[in-house]
């Protein structure tokens, strides 16, 4: 995962904020598994795995709490009650 | 999934709130398998999986709970005792 | 799940928080699986099975940590030393 | 289940609070699986099961992040530089 | 799992506030599987396994959240644009 | 995994916390199976199988939030509508 080094959590839009939720849960792959070659192998495999496919979800939903997070979830209000 | 993309995680109600948490949950998936084809097949089997929903039924609480901040919990009223 | 839509996460106490964490892990599945027949096939094998019934109650204590944090935990009381 | 209800997430310890987060994981399988039979049944297997036992573990874990916020971690003190 | 009971979640480091983590996740399956005897013959089969580990990590995970907030972090400066 | 002590969890940048992140939960590995012997006869197994991998990630993700709120998201704006 020799990709750009991650600079900032702070995106333009909730979009990019998923955006950047999905790489940060595929760095956590590259990072243990660096080889390119041997992750392009695995990935027909779990991209076709239902069970697969609903953990690798779930890991960005933790990240998009933390990007969701550090952009204060993107608010143009203040919350009324806070 | 083509679909709009992310404008914001403020909705009018828990329910909506739901709603979106869902629709994230479904995107994690659809960023990891684009194949809309592939994800039909998909589905059959893990929506008659006792394990599967239970999955995704997590994925879609950790979406919640950042859509239920985002959203300050809907509050109309300020908590005492904070 | 055509039951009632979700209004509000203000319960009166923790217990019936609880039961609203319940329902909204409950309400995960049925949006997944929409069919009640097949959900009700299902109920008896996953209610049998520990590791089922485990990962169940970990959707609910997801859903309680946003009940309660909606509800300000029922705090009946300023924490000293905040 | 039909214990007590949970009345308060207020503990004078976090030894007495972590006691309520096992048993707010226990009530978590109550509720889906009423049965306190088919339970008993259940206990022996998976509590022989490391892969449960560690499951059960993060479900406390978690009612214990909830517990812990709710009783502001029992400090005694107000950190410095918040 | 009859060790002294939890006084506080206050460390002085990081690096003892894992250690807490690490009791805690311990805890959760001493709570289920009391019997020290049964615990000590599960253990060269979960050490050994992967996955197992990899379980126990987000257990203690999910514990250290806990503990570090507790700590405030163990701050020891005060977050510019908070 | 008798590498340093865990001082702090500040770090200058998102992707130094991230590294972070990664060595928090190879140390909840390491305090469960010290032997680093064994963990490299491990290695070649997880780091091949994608649910390993994806599992890792969620670890991951989990001491990614903690590092990421410890260091106040790395913020250099206030957020307006806090």
């Amino acid at each position: 995962m020799p990709s750009n080094p991650l600079q900032t959590l702070l995106t333009q839009t909730p979009e990019e904020g998923y955006a950047l939720a999905v790489k940060l849960a595929q760095k956590g792959v590259g990072v243990t598994q660096p080889s390119e070659e041997i992750r392009k192998m695995l990935r027909p495999v779990y991209s076709r795995d239902a069970d697969s496919l609903i953990a690798v979800s779930q890991v960005i939903a933790t990240h998009f709490q933390t990007v969701a997070a550090a952009n204060n979830y993107w608010r143009t209000w203040t919350p009324p009650y806070y």
